[in-house]
C-alpha cells in the first residue's frame, strides 16, 4: 500500500521544522539554498505533492469550508463554529472543523491537509504560537493561491483578508468604565500575556479607562498569566495581597476562579469584591454567583464569517481585491456578581 | 465553472428525502424501482458521483481520521475530541471533526463527504434523530465499502463494527446505590426521552437500583426532558410537588438547573436535597455547590477509540472481523452537592 508522506515526516527525516520544509517547497528565500535543495529533493524521491489549490480551484467547488480554532474544550470557539454551521447550511454548504490545539505546526499542517482539495476557503483563528512567532506565511500562500481565508477573534495586520473581530479594546473599556462610574477604587485586571491579541487589546482598553479617569495605573492590580489551567495561585495570591474592590478579568475562566478564590479568602461577591468577566459563556451563566460578562456574541461572530466568506466563494469578480474588516457589537450582560451598573 | 450536484439538492430538486436517494443510489430493494430509476438518471444527468472508497482506499491513506459528533457545545463531546486528537497525532494521524446537530440528514451528507477519500476511518456518535429513525444504511454502506467505523458513547447493536461505551446502566446503578446506603428515601431521575440510548441506559441503571433494593418505582419522580434548552420550569415544577431528598440527573446541565431550582423554592443543597450529575464537564467543576458526578472520562473514550480505529487501519490482516467493544470504567467524583457517599 502506497503511503503519502507528510510534511511533518519530511522534517522528522531532515532534522528541521515543519515551516522549514513547508518555506522551502515554495522556494523561500528566507531558507538556505543547501536546505532548499534537500527539502526539494527528499520531497520529490518520496513523492510528495504539496497542495495544489489553483489547480482544483479552476475545476471543482466544494461546497464546504475550513475551520481552524485553536482549541475546541472552550465555549466561544464552539459557538463561532454553531454560528459559522447555521449560515453555511442556509448557503448549501458543509463545514469541517480542525483543531491546531495552540500550535503552529499542527496549524501549518491542517491547513496543508484541508488545501489539498476538501474546501473551497478557511474561517480561522490564530494559535497563540503563531501569534507568538509572527509567523503567517502557511496563510499568505494560500491566499495567494486563490483560496480565500476570513479570520476571526485572534486575527494579524500583517495578512491582508477579510476579518470579523470584536473592538477588544472598547468593550474593555466600557467595562471598566461602568465600574469606576459606580466608584469602585481598586479596579484588579486578570489578563493573558501581551502576545495574545486579544488579551493584549482588553489590556489596553483597561488602561486607558483609568487614564481617561486620571486615576493611577498600579502594576500590582494587573495579573498577566501565563498558563491558563493553572492560574488559581496566582489569582488567589494577588486577591490576598492587593484585596481589590472589583475585578475585571479577560475571560471567564479567570472570572470563575477569581471567584472561588474570594470565597476561599472569606470575601463575599459581589458585596466585597465585584467581578466582570468576557464570553458569555456556560460557566459565566451557571456559576453561583452567575457573573456579569462582556458577551462576545459568537454565534453572530461564526455567522458573519461565514456570511464573508461565501459572499467571496460566489463573488463573480475575480480581482476584486478590498478586504473588509467588520466589527461585531459587545455588550455588558449584568448578573449578580456585580451590582446593577 | 462546474459545481458539484449534491445529494441534498438532488433530494430537494425530486422532493424525496436525503436518505432515499442516497438508498436509491446503492439499489437499495427498500426503495420502490420508480424512484430508484427517476433518482438515477437525475443522478447521472448531473454527473452526480456517489463516494468511491473501495476505489481511493487501494490507491492511498490520507492519515486523517474523520469523527461525526452531534454537536459541538458540550464539553463531553469536546473532551473526547482532545483524547482522539492525542492518540491520534502521536500515531501521525490528523483528525478532521465534522457535526451533524442531532440531524440525521447531515449525519448523512457529512459522512458522504468524509468518505469521499478525504479520510481512512470514521469515529462518530449517533445523531438523536438517527437514534429515533433506527435507519444506519449509512453507515453500513460506508463498512461495507471497506473503511472502518468506530462508534463511541451513542452506539447502536445494528450495526456490527467495533465500540466504546461506558456502563451506562452499572454506572446509574452505582450512583443511584451509594444513595440509598447513605439513606435517602425520595430519590428523583431527571432524564431524557427513551430513544437516546444512553438516557434508556441510565434510567433502567436507576430502576433496577431502586428494585434490588426493595424500593418502590414511583412514576412521579421520574421527569424526562424532550427539549434540554427548555427544562428550567419542568425541573421547577416536579421539585416543587414531589420535594425528593436526592435528585439523580442523567447530564451535568440537568444537575445545575435542579440546583438552581432548589434554590429558587428555598431548599438548600445538599442539605435539603442532594443532586448527583452526569458527565464530570467544567458546570460540574465550577458549579457553587460544584456537583458530585458520574465521570465519564471522555479524554480516555475518546483515546481508546483512536487506537482502535488506527489499529483496524493498520492491521494486515483484511479479514479480521472480530470487532470489539471496549467498556471505559466511570467512577463517582464526590464534590459539594452530596454528602461525603
Amino acid at each position: 500500500m502506497k503511503r503519502k508522506v507528510t510534511l511533518k515526516q519530511i522534517a522528522k527525516e531532515l532534522d528541521v521544522s515543519i515551516s522549514t520544509v513547508s518555506k522551502s517547497l515554495r522556494d523561500s528565500p528566507e531558507i538556505s539554498e543547501d536546505t532548499r535543495q534537500k527539502v526539494q529533493a527528499f520531497a520529490k524521491l518520496y513523492n510528495y505533492k504539496p497542495n495544489l489549490i489553483a489547480l482544483s480551484l479552476k475545476n471543482k467547488k466544494t461546497k464546504t469550508i475550513g475551520i481552524i480554532i485553536p482549541e475546541i474544550v472552550h465555549h466561544f470557539f464552539a459557538t463561532v463554529i454553531s454560528g459559522i454551521e447555521h449560515v453555511a447550511n442556509e448557503h448549501g454548504y458543509n463545514v469541517i472543523v480542525t483543531l491546531s490545539d495552540e500550535s503552529f505546526d499542527k496549524e501549518v499542517i491542517n491547513m496543508e491537509m484541508l488545501a489539498n482539495g476538501s474546501i473551497d476557503g478557511f474561517i480561522m483563528s490564530l494559535s497563540k504560537e503563531t501569534q507568538h512567532k509572527k509567523d503567517f506565511h502557511h496563510i499568505a500562500e494560500v491566499i495567494n493561491q486563490g483560496m480565500p481565508v476570513v479570520m476571526f477573534d485572534r486575527v494579524t495586520s500583517d495578512i491582508l483578508c477579510d476579518k470579523v473581530i470584536i473592538d477588544d479594546n472598547a468593550a474593555a473599556f466600557d467595562a471598566v468604565q461602568s465600574l469606576i462610574n459606580n466608584d469602585f477604587n481598586k479596579i484588579a485586571l486578570i489578563t493573558t500575556v501581551d502576545y495574545v491579541s486579544v488579551g493584549k487589546l482588553r489590556t489596553d482598553g483597561y488602561i486607558k479607562a483609568l487614564r481617561t479617569n486620571d486615576r493611577k495605573v498600579d502594576e500590582s492590580l494587573i495579573l498577566r498569566i501565563e498558563d491558563i489551567d493553572n492560574c488559581e495561585e496566582a489569582i488567589e495570591k494577588m486577591m490576598q495581597e492587593v484585596k481589590p474592590d472589583a475585578v475585571f478579568a479577560v475571560n471567564e475562566l479567570f472570572a470563575v476562579t477569581a471567584i472561588k478564590a474570594a470565597n476561599k479568602l472569606g470575601q463575599k461577591v459581589p458585596e466585597d469584591v465585584s467581578v466582570i468577566g468576557f464570553t458569555d459563556g456556560i460557566i459565566s451563566k451557571y456559576s453561583s454567583p452567575s457573573i456579569t460578562t462582556v458577551s462576545q456574541n459568537g454565534i453572530k461572530m461564526g455567522g458573519k464569517a461565514a456570511k464573508m466568506l461565501i459572499d467571496r466563494l460566489e463573488s463573480e469578480e475575480e480581482d476584486e481585491e478590498l478586504y473588509r474588516t467588520e466589527v461585531i457589537e459587545t455588550h455588558l450582560v449584568v448578573r449578580e456578581s456585580t451590582p446593577t451598573l
